[in-house]
């Protein structure tokens, strides 16, 4: 196919959407959840043939040289499918935000005024190598009332289309649009380009992968973007503060999982607690194996206290600003909450930060004035997650400022128009 | 001053703007109504020297060349300055948007999760001629615990140079940082493309003026932008309705005022109703000298009740997609609610729209089914307004769908951060 096939492919594809888009917006919540448990029972029940299909693309992987870690995520297992129709069960259970209409009031003009959430429109998601994500993605836009336009990665593209396939007739089967959900039918790379670029059919897009998918549809998209960059996250362990609450906190932010962009990658510690808070710490994190890149007053107070040069690193102002997604942490001694949150402000990616403190004013503090999409008292940042946070669902953690900030779960996918009552007012 | 000074410069106000930003969202109310309320009074005592230094920008303009009617929008006179200073106390007497906390709900993790109101930060604004924007803006900018780069219009330049050093007093008087408030002190056009590419500094634009500046900045910025383009707004005409209601309304929305963005510019009546309610309608029009463009279906029914050919013009394709901002309007007969829905979706700008009928059913489902900021049932458009909504002030309207849409308060300049309230919980 070659470009301007794939520019007009994409053209086709994003009027169907905007046609199928105003069916969905008045698509009963029934109707979206027929078409989601339809859908369950198909991938519950045809397992089989959605890994047959994954084969094709693994081996194709395999054939291409790609590392095990990219295998791994392209892999749709027996686990895989199962979690697949429970997620979309999940979704059918939650309620439909569509519809909502809040906070009427009346005006002295007579009339009434209030907000009524509806979906967006059209969602572009454009993403990596996970399959499962077609799934994902297409339930909670169509939960949402959203037409959807996906754009996979095309290492997973034959089990992307056999699940394509499904959810189509899914669709048919509740009687909604088969258009309000197309997964786009071409490995073309130039089809991103034009989804990117079409505002006048697609309201938003969320681009779901790496670090450079996402910087270069936003440096390109003239489409609003709801996207995630960077996940440097702050745990700030004050002075006035319960040493266990501190060193459960600090493991688990670091240690419970590596990977996650909700991991904390620096550690910044008030110098009043240092001593006593840190020596046992290190312990803790190096005995898992996590390098620690520290500052010179920690490595004193860690040296003082017989840890081992060699076992530490020299923290460089790199440090402060990298995401390691990995078992490595940067810790930093600062004067006190002040210090902490002007660290934080310059160096964080203004995604997920938290202080452990008993000191109300300084937790009202941090909380308020620390701006960060997720902002946390005595918790670990490991809970900036959709389901944690009780979304029920997540498309993902937005570090925009504007529309979703966080996890974003349905309520991410609408928005709200002003819907006004009246009697026959007019203006005066 | 050349290009590159003027990238220094905006550089210069854009660092000072985020560093004010962080100590502005948290200042506190009565803080930030203190300054309001200072600036109100200075600009009621001294609007000699305000209509002093607006007569410079006024002969500026005269010897220019402008027309009387931009001469008008630049002109500061008694009314104009009791407005602003009125506009200030109006400001300062609303509640604070910033900090409220809303929807904490417990997790099973133990952790309560919540959202919190916080400013976006730096909001720049881009505006014409009219040199009381600067107060106003900068006033809800203010009480909403932003930071503000504004950029008047040139021809303003010295009521806004004036303006501006009041505001920096007044915020020096409040204990408030004088950069969190700052007028672009230049009237190089290359300030512009400055303010709308340095993400690093601006959180938002609004530009507020004719749609070639919106059009450019849109296309240029690389800063999110609260936009208003057209104001393409519809009437329906149900065939079930009340006709005196319907005459009222369709009435008001046209004439009330015609250079509003929310006046209506394509009257649509249902084919059973048209030839009872149409000749009324157009004999109110045609005695107020509004033109009249109109379908073929139209022009038969009026001059079968005799109002003469020439009185009427044909409507062509480009008509249902004009935005007039003056005495004409386009009419057309549609075959009920479906094709009107129909009609608003492939030719309005989803701005505001209204359905005058009786029916419940056909009204809700408008209200559910229109696409556009604001939408109204049996109330003439040009309710869509932050005053009228009861949102107390308004810095535009929006036709974006994301973060704000519709008129935008001082809600729309925060956004919300999650807040999480632990005790120490930790992922398992």
């Amino acid at each position: 196919m070659n470009a301007s096939d794939t520019f007009t492919l994409m053209q086709s594809i994003g009027q169907q959407a905007k046609v199928a888009a105003r069916h969905m917006a008045r698509a009963g919540t029934a109707q979206k959840n027929a078409a989601l448990l339809w859908l369950a029972d198909r991938i519950a029940h045809e397992g089989k043939a959605i890994e047959k299909a994954n084969e094709n693309d693994l081996k194709a992987a395999n054939d291409a040289g790609h590392d095990p870690a990219f295998i791994d995520r392209l892999r749709l297992g027996d686990k895989a499918v199962d979690t697949m129709a429970a997620g979309l069960r999940q979704v059918a259970s939650l309620p439909d935000p569509i519809g909502e209409v809040s906070e009427v009031k009346s005006q002295p003009s007579g009339i009434a005024v209030g907000k009524m959430r509806v979906p967006l429109g059209v969602v572009g998601i454009i993403y990596e190598s996970r399959p499962n994500v077609t799934v994902d993605a297409a339930a909670l836009c169509l939960k949402s009332g959203n037409a959807t336009v996906l754009r996979g990665g095309s290492e997973a593209f034959h089990s992307n289309q056999l699940l394509a396939k499904w959810i189509g007739e899914a669709l048919v089967h509740a009687g909604l649009p088969e258009a309000s959900v197309q997964v786009v039918p071409t490995t073309d790379r130039a089809a991103v380009g034009a989804l990117i670029t079409m505002p006048q059919y697609i309201d938003v897009i969320v681009p779901r992968g790496g670090k450079s998918l996402i910087q270069r549809v936003s440096a390109e998209a003239t489409v609003p973007v709801i996207k995630h960059l960077d996940g440097v996250c702050h745990v700030y362990i004050d002075d006035e503060t319960d040493l266990d609450m501190a060193w459960r906190i600090a493991d688990n932010a670091k240690t419970q999982r590596y990977a996650p962009c909700n991991t904390m990658e620096t550690l910044l510690v008030a110098r009043g607690i240092a001593a006593d808070f840190l020596p046992p710490m290190a312990e803790i994190y190096l005995a898992k194996h996590v390098e620690l890149r520290v500052c010179t007053a920690t490595r004193a107070i860690l040296q003082n206290h017989g840890i081992a040069a060699h076992q530490l690193r020299d923290a460089t102002e790199k440090d402060w600003t990298t995401e390691y997604l990995a078992p490595i942490l940067s810790i930093k001694i600062v004067d006190g909450l002040e210090a902490a949150m002007q660290h934080i402000d310059h160096y964080g990616s203004h995604h997920t930060d938290s202080i452990v403190t008993t000191n109300h004013i300084r937790a009202m503090r941090f909380l308020r004035e620390v701006d960060s999409a997720s902002v946390m008292v005595n918790a670990s940042t490991r809970f900036a997650d959709g389901f944690e946070f009780g979304l029920g669902a997540e498309i993902g953690i937005s570090t925009n400022k504007l529309h979703a900030r966080g996890p974003v779960g349905l309520e991410g996918l609408t928005t709200q128009k002003w819907v006004v009552f009246g009697h026959g007012e007019v203006r005066t």
